[in-house]
């Protein structure tokens, strides 16, 4: 299994590379330090397993993969510019972001402000995109979803609920639906996308959001186990940052044991999930399980 | 002439108030600050130019009011986005904003961050709703315009461009580039979004598109005769502040009087593109009147 499975991401990493590469020119003039620092941030490589599961769920519906690559793409680069936004002295203030200096290190937050800018706007000019989908109805209907994964009620409002949680008085309660927007929502959309290219039934929709919910909340507690007992350099990212900062963490609520019992108990859910799906949905499952079995 | 026009921009001015604060709801818990600043951000009133624009060159096609609003507050929400991140003080470093005080000012800088990249989201979300236009393909070619115009080659690029520029070695064909992506783009995705709701043939659309074009320069060009002339309590903002900064503008470069007579030029020029319509646009051309007379 993990050989197949650890194939195939790393082969969605490379085709991702390739196709990532051709939404970003370079410049020269006033403005090339911004493009510069928008090709630094997005192919500074990276899991890329969300293009993964947006390829695979479109796969269940036998999507043309000239379309789904796009639309992993489109999320890809929203993915960076939250990244890279997130990662200023203002939000969390991080030097190291996969093994590299963040974009505020290396360029200057005025380039990392207005990078993160364009790469949103650069996704939903994807997704807009004839070139995404003949149906200008998929692609209005992607763009509507992400952009509320992403909004107030999802990715941003996450964001802003975890700099102002306070990590002695916040329940479990709250960190789920915290971590569900800040990074539950992106994920959620990375597989329903698959299932909106594919003209999925709703009944399918169901089942794709029901796994994506409980592999996005698997994927951040493992997160948070990663956190503590991770080692910064298989990360590329600094270590015992958030329990150092004495953040509110699935860690430090539940305890180191248990957050592993339910991060596992919450991987198999997910794979329940794609029953409908038959035997075709062999790497989703493995993207489960890889999702709490990860050492980066 | 004057009376007709100012009473109609106050109307759009007041059907917008109403309009944008639907958008915007108010939330308790901890993202409160978050929805808070982008209210405060978005109703804090200003001349409502761009929305007016939407909804004339909508009418000019007849239009439903309900669609061209929707698209007007879009746009508006968007342009606030960018005003709330250029006077960062890793841009602009502005404190003062319509009258009151920025963003990062009244709240935080990670507000102010959040809040404007919450509402680049929003713009998309309200252009992809079924609601903005039974018309998938209009929608669609909506989200794909905007994203174009606040993107690296628009808005976001034209601010890089203002951020690097230095004031002693710039062009009139430099300048004239910047204030296009800066500020033209959004000003022209505001008259080319009513001939795109209207399904105007191509030849109007060029016509609005040229339109568009020398109306936006020559609101450029008297915004930078007013950052010289104006007084900063009538514009609620600092005045004298690019003179003071030995920022190139278009009146540096070519002297207050040929200013103010190319800016004129411009007006006149953009008038007569509206030609074709008869009639139908006077208050188009009174916009372009307004443009280069305005005091604030």
């Amino acid at each position: 299994m993990e050989v197949k499975f650890a194939k195939a991401l790393r082969q969605t990493a490379e085709l991702m590379e390739r196709e990532l590469d051709q939404y970003l020119p370079e410049s020269s003039g006033l403005e090339q330090q911004l493009y510069e620092a928008m090709r630094y941030a997005v192919l500074s490589g990276g899991k890329r397993l969300r293009p993964f599961l947006v390829i695979q769920c479109a796969d269940l519906f036998d999507v043309a993969r000239e379309y789904s690559v796009r639309v992993a793409a489109a999320l890809e680069i929203m993915h960076t510019y939250s990244l890279i936004h997130d990662d200023l002295p203002c939000m969390d203030d991080d030097d190291l972001r996969r093994g590299v200096p963040t974009v505020h290190k290396k360029f200057d937050e005025t380039v990392a402000v207005l990078a993160g800018d364009a790469l949103q706007a650069l996704a939903f000019e994807i997704l807009a995109d004839p070139k995404t989908h003949p149906s200008a109805g998929v692609r209005a209907s992607l763009v509507l979803k992400l952009s509320q994964a992403v909004g107030v009620r999802g990715m941003v409002g996450g964001q802003t609920m975890d700099i102002y949680a306070n990590g002695d008085d916040i329940s479990m309660a709250t960190i789920t639906r915290l971590q569900q927007l800040k990074t539950g929502a992106l994920i959620t959309f990375a597989c329903e996308a698959g299932a909106i290219l594919g003209h999925a039934s709703p009944g399918q929709i169901t089942a794709i959001r029901a796994f994506a919910h409980d592999l996005g909340l698997a994927f951040q507690i493992a997160d948070d186990i990663l956190d503590v007992e991770g080692k910064s350099d298989e990360m590329g990212k600094a270590a015992q940052k958030d329990s150092d900062a004495g953040k509110a963490t699935f860690v430090s609520l539940l305890g180191i044991e248990k957050a592993k019992i339910h991060a596992n108990m919450l991987s198999n859910q997910a794979i329940s999930h794609l029953s409908c799906f038959k035997g075709s949905a062999d790497l989703l499952q493995d993207a489960a399980i890889f999702t709490v079995k990860r050492n980066m």
